[in-house]
């Protein structure tokens, strides 16, 4: 079965949403083999928003939904890889049309973001009707090729339009390697309890899930 | 579909092993819609074997593998889920016989440690000669409802047994509400580079994955 790794490596130094010091994650070895205990053990310093993660509707939208209210049945589902690698600058509706999309799917937008390692402050982005479009069609919801599936708009309308209906929204995905088609995305959010995001290890197989 | 979310949920005041402060993980809130941007973001210290988590060999063997290694073939398994919850004290190879466990079964032990909430220094664990056992039998990896797979072994041989082999340790499991049997075991911890442990959000479900 061939399975497809879409997750960000998390590391000191890796790329982060506008390059913002706090969102660079820390490591601290905390035992090494050096107690008489023989053991190595580690902690992680990591803002929620960074590599690959699943946004929660308190992410925008003030006293809305926490991770605590990620079903389990959205964290393995069909989805398809739109080819949208073409677009410049915002997705919009007209972008999607072509796709036939259906309600209660999972669309991942592959765009020229996923080819460019470094932070780029024009990524390509879902402008707010492109978000309304998705909304009307009622999906599941949707996944970006960049750390942030808006970009700087002060009112963040991309985002509510997306949360405010209940739709996903995975952010940080690396789609370069994976043609546009049909898969089961695996996204199951760590279980981190009352917060407004949360790291995933996403993937991408082909295949089908049956009874 | 049935799905059984089988992860500990992180929040302070969790329960740890052997409640030790530094296992507590820390949330702080970076960002809460009062600074004219309207966003919620935080950020989470945790120490990389709170919760639900896969142990990578530099866990135990200095020089050893880290998570780097994993590989996604291992993140969507066919497994089995045991019935030990009769067992007192350790699991040996005498507890596992009946069960004719074959090469490459990823094996979930699902004991009374399911049962308690809080940390019990006398939790169900994985004896050395049972993990001789298993390695022998040349499993892929196996899965404990315990915060760890040995229990106060000077020499970790337990871990090392299993380690060494390559066999996958899966720690911090929640099983009581599910039956014994066969299952997808969805478990795809988090890419975090060089370390000795990842956190994990695992699932249980049933069905099956075809081309």
């Amino acid at each position: 079965m061939v399975i497809y790794d879409i997750s960000m490596n998390i590391y000191p130094g890796m790329t982060v949403y506008k390059n913002k010091a706090e969102k660079q994650p820390q490591i601290e070895v905390l035992r090494d083999f050096k107690d008489g205990e023989g053991a190595r053990e580690s902690r992680i310093l990591l803002e929620l928003h960074t590599g690959t993660h699943m946004d929660a509707p308190l992410h925008m939208v003030e006293g809305g939904a926490t991770t605590d209210a990620f079903q389990v049945e959205n964290m393995v589902v069909p989805c398809r890889v739109l080819d949208l690698t073409g677009v410049e600058d915002g997705i919009a509706a007209c972008h999607l049309e072509g796709f036939h999309i259906k309600e209660g799917e999972f669309i991942l937008f592959k765009t020229r973001n996923s080819f460019r390692e470094d932070f780029d402050p024009d990524f390509i982005y879902l402008k707010q009707e492109g978000a309304e479009y998705l909304a009307r069609l009622g999906i599941r919801g949707v996944g970006t090729d960049a750390l942030g599936i808006e970009r700087s708009q002060p009112d963040h309308a991309t985002h509510k339009t997306l949360l405010g209906e209940g739709i996903l929204i995975l952010e940080g995905l690396r789609l370069r390697e994976v043609p546009p088609g049909e898969y089961i995305l695996v996204a199951a959010p760590l279980k981190i309890a009352g917060v407004e995001a949360a790291p995933v290890r996403a993937l991408l197989m082909e295949g089908k899930i049956s009874q």
